[in-house]
């Protein structure tokens, strides 16, 4: 049973009329997933619509040998599956896990739309949100092409930076992150020590302060000063 | 001047009224562009939509090397720069170069934005085109994270052969279709070249056909026969 307060705490639906937050609330349901649970597998029927409620999720794909590459990382509030896009009968064109406990807001296409109708603004707003999942899926297409590992770790460092107080901190796992960059944990945790090293960035448990910006931007390959 | 007809001829805009189509060709302009023309770079301003009228258009990457990487290829009657989002700041996530004599409709977001209003029907089709782009990237992604060569290149001909009869005609040159595997042209010639002697398939000047799609499937790592 969902409450259309939880509704309206998601950023998506902020602009929707009473009517529709509870229209939305009546055809949602939640589910929960403990840390490790898969919610569904590359090439599953996408039917619906979901929103993180808490916790965070992946979606990734993998390669026949076991090597996964994660493409997305979503946390409370954010929509994803959203390249169904209304189509009930498409599939799912990468696989989703649950990184910790997590819950999981999901709507059926159709439900969606019926609302979409009196509030073609929700479709300009998933347009946005699609645009800006192709702009991050181009930029991982060119740092998985174009550049070498440290210089991926720098821009995920630069685009991951918190803005103001220059640190970063890690949501999950060095694992989990290797798998972001495309490379290895060693691998990983062998450039970072490099950075360190070399003064640009001091890294703790689950925290890399950024010693050096303008030495990380370079790395990067970065023109401007993008979110530091 | 664009007439009210050449608006007909785009897919995306054929179920408008014919009152929208003028509104569409009125506020709409074209350009022309050589081979090798430049029609943005990176960072560059994107107030506009675009559709290739006549021609071929690629989205490309590149590094401060001067290395690049091919997003996206479009041709005949395809929308591109749909992820500036109905944001007239937005800025170009990647450069445009015309790959051949190419015409370009163009349409301020603004202009579009009217249109919508009273076709909100537009709006679930671009979302339904940028659900398509974003699962092309997934693809990208995947490719260049987890696959080696050869299964980029069968995969690239698997997505790209002409349903039926088993034949791959390059729109592009070799150099250009290394850019989108992520490769240089010497390796994408030494793997067409290794694929033919084993059989797989047979290459001419810019044809390649598909002998055995079997094992093509196999090294794409495909378990469904998606397109052949």
């Amino acid at each position: 049973m969902i409450e259309s307060q939880t509704i309206a705490t998601i950023p998506l639906f902020q602009d929707l009329s009473r009517e529709h937050m509870d229209l939305l609330a009546a055809c949602a349901r939640s589910q929960t997933y403990r840390t490790g649970d898969i919610l569904w597998m590359r090439g599953e029927t996408a039917g619906s619509f979901h929103i993180v409620l808490s916790g965070r999720v992946k979606i990734f794909r993998s390669s026949s040998e076991g090597k996964e590459q994660t493409v997305y990382l979503f946390g409370p509030g954010e929509p994803f599956c959203l390249c169904s896009g209304f189509d009930s009968r498409s599939v799912q064109p990468a696989s989703a896990q649950a990184l910790e406990p997590t819950k999981v807001l999901s709507l059926a296409w159709d439900c969606l739309s019926r609302t979409t109708v009196e509030h073609p603004q929700l479709l300009l707003k998933i347009i946005q949100i699609l645009s800006r999942r192709l702009k991050e899926a181009m930029d991982m297409v060119d740092a998985l092409s174009l550049r070498e590992i440290p210089s991926r770790l720098a821009l995920f460092l630069v685009h991951s930076c918190d803005q103001g107080n220059g640190t970063v901190t890690f949501q999950v796992s060095q694992r989990e992150i290797a798998k972001i960059i495309g490379t290895t944990p060693e691998t990983l945790s062998r450039v970072l020590k490099r950075l360190a090293d070399e003064g640009i960035i001091a890294t703790a448990e689950r925290t890399v302060t950024v010693l050096d910006r303008k030495r990380l931007l370079q790395l990067a390959g970065e023109d401007h000063d993008l979110k530091m």
